[in-house]
Formats: C-alpha cells, structure tokens, sequence
C-alpha cells in the first residue's frame, strides 16, 4: 500500500489505539490535524511532548499533575479532616468539576478484584491506612463507582477503617445503579456528596 | 480548578478539538496517555512533530503525504489513462484500502456548493481539466459521494469535459443513496468500480 511506514502511517496507527478512537476515527484525526497544521497539530505535539515530560502521580494521594505532591495535597485549606476515596483520577476530575467538595483525594487505582486476581497491595489501601493518622483525617467518604467491584472495596475498606473510630459516609443520592462517577453531571455529584450517609 | 493552565489541561482542551473527540472522551484518552507514557504518548507526540513537518499536498492531484508530488503520481506503471476524480483524502485512501483500482487520482478539495459559496475555483477543477490532456487521460471515473452536492459536482465536470471527447463513468452499484465512500466496506468499492456505468 501506498502509505506503508510513512510518518502519516504511523501516526494513524498510534491515534488508532485512544480509547474511544478506530481505524476510520483515526485516519479521519489525522486529516483533520495535517488540515489544521499550524493551530492544532503543532501545539498537540508540544503539549504532548510537554506531559510526557512532567506529568507524574502525586506521592501522597495518586492525583496526576506535574509536581511531586499534587496542589491538592499542598493546599492547606484542603485539610479539613474529610478524605475522599476515588477509583481513578478521572472520579477525582468528576469530584472537583462538581465543586462541592473542599477536602482531600485518595485515589485507589482501581477496585479489588477476585477475578483478576487484584488484592489490596495491588491498590493504595495500605497508603490510605496510614494517612488516616498522618492528616488528622476525622471523616472518609467512599465515592466509589455503584459496581460490584466497587462496592466490595468499599466494605473492605469500611471493614479496615472500623477499629479506628474513624467516621466513615459513601454517596448517596443521584448515583444510579450500575453507574460509573465520571459519565455523571456535575449536578448529581454535587447532590450525591450533600447527601451523604453514614455507615 | 486545580488543573488550569497545566500542560495536562492544554493537552486535554486541545484533543477535545479533534473529531470524534469530546471533553469527556479527551480526558480519558489523556488520562490513557498518561498511563502508556513509554509506549504510546512520547510515540505519539514524536509522531505527531514529524508529520507536523513533513506533511503536503501532492502538487499534482491533492493526496497527503510527505513528497512534493505522491508516489502514486510518480508511479509510471499507474499511468493507465484512467483517473479517479474524489471529493477528499480520505476517499482516495478508501479507494487504495480497496485495491482495484490500478490508475491515478484527483482530489478536488471539497464538492460545489451554491450555499456555502464554493465554486469551482476554490476546488481542484481547473487543475483537473489542465491534468486530462497533459497525462494522455482516456477515462475519467467520478467517484464522488452519493449526496446532493457531490452530484452537483459530477454533473458540472461531466459538462466541462463532454467536449474533449474523454470517456466518463461513475461509480455505480453498491453506492448507497446518501452515502459516503469513506464508510464503505472495501468489497462494496470494488464492486461499485468493477460496475462502473458508462455516462
Ligand atoms: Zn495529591
Ligand atoms: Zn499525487
């Protein structure tokens, strides 16, 4: 074929495996870019060359960001003793554009698992052990996704956090059944997170 | 919010400008870059910078690539005297996904359009004419989208070539009403060329 490992080649190939992207998604991308060279292209591949740069995984909650500790994590009006208990950076992302709420993350990385074989070292629960005591942290609402897997995390979370007499709350109202965090509106997060219950 | 300004910010605005792309579906396939950083992002951003500086139209017929004038036209053994007429690119490339078809292109950049002010000028047609006589041409195949406007166009080039005595086909079965070539299945295209009625 005519294209065969030229650059334009295999920058349809890389584009082709986004998420959310196919061979035709791709090919019609990279159409587009190569049309908008100077607008769009060009400031993509700096920007792309910038995060993979600086990007990094926050040390204390697993925020992604471009600094060691994350602005969260440093901001101290942001230690108000609530702690919020995500799956993944893109729940945190969910969180924060609801704006509602003015605590700190914890972002597991995940969900427990039996089935693939995914146990509590292999996400940041030993992590989020010790920072109960290291941040005062009198409150932790588990905004995990209403799946099987994430309410299994919870209780098993709930189950190690119980000895501590720590206060512990998940969200409540507005989280459908079977719904993931990041596909909901900013509007029901914030509702779900006001009307939280206690465990 | 946290991320304003950040590259990771930059990088998700600007990949939310790509088709197929919202700001939902961006902030995932960040998110995802983020994590392949090795083996998909620093690919893709190196990608992304070498087209960026080595992507052009082909001189003679509009195909991407990454020479002045394509490897299909500079290709003698497609010099059949048959040339393909497309709306875009991505119809070409359709075209070679297909196979069939063994000749030289033409890509006219976009159909007529009465309502959003085009006119031939700002296709590729004066070209067009100019590449019939010059590349001993005996056929020319309008392979253009079964829409209003890119019948419009067939019907305006048929007119301005009926006089040089060159033959002209359409593509024809398989092409469904409404369609677009670059969603068809590569048997259907080869099928509507192998079919190709004689106008
Ligand atoms: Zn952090
Ligand atoms: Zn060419």
């Amino acid at each position: 074929m005519i294209r065969n490992s030229s650059p334009i080649d295999r920058l349809i190939d890389l584009m082709a495996r986004l998420p959310g992207l196919g061979p035709r998604s791709a090919r019609r991308a990279v159409l587009h870019l190569i049309r908008k060279r100077a607008h769009l292209l060009t400031p993509l591949a700096e920007a792309m060359t910038e995060v993979a740069q600086t990007a990094r995984e926050c040390l204390n909650c697993g925020n992604v960001g471009t600094s060691d500790i994350c602005p969260i994590c440093t901001n101290e009006a942001r230690a108000t003793g609530l702690l919020c208990v995500v799956e993944e950076v893109a729940d945190l992302w969910a969180m924060e554009r609801g704006g509602a709420f003015k605590g700190r993350y914890h972002v597991l990385g995940g969900t427990l698992s039996a089935l693939d074989n995914v146990g509590p070292e292999d996400l940041r629960i030993p992590q989020l052990l010790r920072r109960i005591g290291a941040e005062n942290v009198t409150e932790v609402i588990l905004a995990l996704n209403a799946t099987i897997d994430g309410q299994t995390t919870a209780h098993y979370i709930a189950d190690q956090l119980e000895p501590q007499g720590i206060a512990l709350s998940s969200l409540a109202q507005g989280v459908p059944i079977g719904g993931e965090l990041d596909y909901l509106d900013d509007g029901t997060i914030t509702a779900a997170l006001n009307a939280r219950k206690r465990l």
